[in-house]
């Protein structure tokens, strides 16, 4: 939910939107894949690191086209309808890439809320879709209120539990209010992503704050180094008389929506994050489209107003005023509007100049990035 | 979600179900609504009762009582269909009881989802209606998975907020699991109610846990005197970096998918606490019914084993197991069972002897409660 923009990262480099989609499709082409397929995992990476979601971006690519070479996901999937009733679908997701599924099932979800007021989609035989909040984005920028769930590899502790047992299982919900402005949450159930626990290893913190994450007895533990040493993640909340409970409630309701409702793997029986690139992922995902013309007149005004108000309420800090789920990412919208392309930190593009060696296709051309 | 027989509640009387609908009944009568509102209020505070769930049942009774009193609510309210497509529907809740508008919304929420595999029901103008949990059973017993959510008076802090613009605003997911086992989720997106920190200072004691509370300027606060004091509650998570952020955007996206989807009034324009019994509510709900036939084969047996794996995960604390949402409901129910009868602190049968003499209605019988 942050862009990377107000959290000091430092930026090196500005590629265009256009050279970057092309190297992304030549890669993927190069991986064995079709144009088509190249072209949905752009616009999948190309949404996130547009909003500063790096950790869902370009950083990606590597693992999607090492899920195509290994043949862990299926090169050229082609999703099917599998049953359609009224507003619902089931989705077989041929083991396609998650982009494929999920651009497939969110364009169906949208259909049928066209025809029957909502469109709730779940597919099974699905892979890792990148950011959910990108097919709520879909959604509602076609006038719905769009959601997009998934279920994922277990790296959360659930309440009590000293196994870890739920993935962080993100759930989207996007819905367009007037003049461009939007509410889009896109949050996992745990506390923080496992990335956040990497940086502060990385950084060599000694601590991260309560409620991120337990050692490998699923017992609350800050040193980072000890969470990443076969621990993992506490669910939002923390620990139980913190609220934890809840967010692993929330997790186990993602999981069911996903995994249990589609006839996909589901909780323990998702592959674990150990073995993504050799099994098959066979995730569970939920797509659901509503039409809010067909409740109250004025949604699109009426949402203006409720953002606008969170947005005035009066901030604790003054020098931090209070947003709403969706305001960073907006923020960072803006500073790649005005540097005239996606913006990076040079680790990220000498990554890409590796990748691009080792696939066998010509990097592409960068400008340095210049300070606002 | 805790039933209180975990928790150490001590009882000292039973009183059968039969005898505590028509002490309700009569009670709603008396003041001045028909019969069929008094079965409606009865059968939503005893569904919390027999649950464990005490701060939404028999002692919510005396503010139902008064909202009828003051013509605060409408004592004969009849909620109507305002738009109906496909599987949607608005509904004007005509200011009526909360259990009337949820029970007349879940049922079309219901027959929609019969035919078009979900119905999705907003409800403008309503009041409390009492646990939104009820309304997910009322689903899941029909063998679709159920979802209810309202938005209430403002009583959380929003991330970075100085000021109270969010109600607790509950949100329920009940899905039908073989052999009556369910899945039962019905949260706050406040880290605890209120009630709990009431609870906690009126046993004097000094501390409760971080992320329960915050001072009235919005700043984490953990004496609960204080909280109370024009303080309030943070949303689930607690402070920023532990994730209230992602409580705050929970928050939101209920009160649009209640509040702004239905027309009613929400964030801060949802009357205060301290203004509840004096000015008129109009309340937004939601209410969706959805028909797991309509997606993989063997939903309930699927959900059976995701249950299971679940309260089956090796515990932290061997004395501790591992529960899903809803299990502290079900234990409770067990002693409801046994007991003959709903089960009372004697605190809260002298309070209804106090009720029934102020609105001149013949007291009941109890029984002694017997511990197991």
């Amino acid at each position: 939910m942050e862009a990377a923009a107000e959290r000091g990262f430092d930026y090196h480099y500005v590629v265009e939107e256009k050279v970057m989609h092309d190297f992304i499709v030549k890669s993927i082409i190069k991986a064995g894949a079709e144009k088509s397929q190249g072209e949905s995992v752009a616009r999948m990476l190309i949404y996130a690191d547009s909003r500063g979601h790096f950790s869902h971006g370009i950083n990606r690519l590597s693992l999607y086209i090492h899920d195509l070479q290994t043949n862990t996901c299926n090169r050229n999937g082609k999703p099917k309808i599998l049953k359609q009733k009224g507003s619902t679908a089931l989705i077989d997701g041929d083991n396609a890439l998650g982009s494929v599924v999920g651009e497939f099932a969110i364009d169906l979800a949208i259909s049928l809320a066209k025809e029957h007021g909502v469109g709730w989609v779940t597919a099974n035989n699905s892979n890792h879709f990148g950011a959910a909040g990108r097919y709520g984005h879909l959604a509602s920028d076609a006038g719905f209120i769009g959601f997009a769930m998934t279920n994922t590899s277990p790296l959360v502790f659930p309440t009590r539990s000293s196994q870890k047992a739920l993935g962080t299982n993100p759930l989207a919900c996007v819905a367009p209010a007037e003049n461009g402005d939007h509410f889009a949450l896109d949050m996992a159930i745990s506390t923080v992503s496992l990335g956040k626990v990497e940086v502060a290893n990385r950084k060599e913190k000694e601590e991260v704050p309560h409620g991120w994450g337990a050692n490998s007895k699923g017992i609350e533990e800050q040193n980072p180094k000890i969470i990443l040493d076969k621990g993992g993640l506490l669910p939002l909340g923390g620990i139980e008389e913190r609220g934890g409970y809840k967010g692993s409630g929330l997790g186990m309701m993602v999981d069911i929506l996903c995994g249990v409702m589609s006839g996909a793997h589901f909780g323990r029986n998702v592959r674990a994050w150990a073995q993504v690139g050799h099994d098959k992922a066979d995730l569970g995902q939920c797509y659901i489209a509503v039409d809010p013309k067909c409740f109250a007149d004025g949604f699109t005004n009426n949402l203006k107003q409720f953002l606008d108000q969170m947005r005035s309420l009066e901030p604790t800090d003054p020098k931090v005023p209070v947003r709403v789920p969706g305001d960073f990412s907006k923020s960072h919208g803006a500073l790649i509007q005005h540097s005239g392309g996606l913006v990076y930190h040079k680790s990220q593009i000498e990554q890409l100049e590796k990748l691009a060696k080792e696939v066998d296709i010509p990097f592409f051309e960068t400008k340095p990035f210049e300070k606002l």
